[in-house]
């Protein structure tokens, strides 16, 4: 957990068509902006809660945390699939683009308020076109949740009209 | 699916400390206000989501059906715990409030942006402190995702400070 940035984030590569996501879309004026990107083998998303974002006073939001394992599931995913193509991102390449089949989120700490959250997660190829992303969740050096994501690649029918 | 507002909502009653949350506290003001009610012996939140809340254009972000899946959970939970202790929302009985051990979601289709979802829950008992909340979440009468929440009774040591 040294890594403090995420310097070239899939996020960064994906289409604009697809970066409207709330929890993940640059171009999402509201959301949360989530960035995803390598550390070594596994991946990172980096994000600290807002004051807004309180379970009760002095903890995080559990709809929170699940969307953090929720889009660095599908960004770890993206990364994983591009890796294997070829490419990281930053090169120009525009990297593939998966959905959320299902998402578990196990919470096994409250999770306080006012610390940076960091979502590590590995990537498991399960099928060609099908990754389970599993994470964990520190505040600090703390685990407070851990997640899976089976992400799948965007269907052509799942598209931006 | 006739009932289409919730009356008496389990979070009208929280004690002040305990509405704060980002999902469903009533003092929150950032928050998306869920509000969780009986419809018979079924539990239902009702809520549309903001122009913002896309996973791409058109279509709902995850997230955000995983936090109203999350909060009709621990709410759906309180209200079976409280008519199992003879009370109803709305006669100024404080219900007793639960916090999430385990979310899982299951994504079936893409959920269309621009209608009302419907989040109809199921408590099961698994123990006399934890419940089991299985729920469906529609889009209008098209079901869009299934979920499962694990609450526990929140313990002592997990308060405002």
């Amino acid at each position: 957990m040294i890594i403090k940035q995420i310097i070239d984030a899939i996020q960064d590569d994906y289409p604009a068509d697809f970066s409207h996501c709330y929890g993940c879309g640059r171009l999402n004026e509201d959301g949360h902006h989530f960035r995803t990107g390598w550390d070594n083998n596994q991946t990172v998303t980096i994000y600290t809660p807002e004051p807004e974002h309180t379970a009760i006073p002095g903890f995080v939001y559990g709809g929170l945390i699940a969307s953090l394992v929720d889009c660095h599931g599908t960004g770890s995913a993206s990364l994983a699939l591009h890796r294997k193509n070829g490419h990281e991102p930053g090169d120009g390449m525009e990297p593939p683009r998966f959905v959320t089949a299902s998402l578990n989120v196990d919470f096994l700490k409250p999770t306080p308020q006012g610390i940076t959250l960091k979502a590590i997660g590995t990537p498991e190829e399960v099928h060609p076109k099908k990754f389970i992303i599993h994470t964990e969740v520190y505040a600090g050096d703390t685990l407070c949740a851990k997640g899976a994501v089976t992400a799948a690649v965007m269907p052509a029918t799942f598209k931006s009209s």
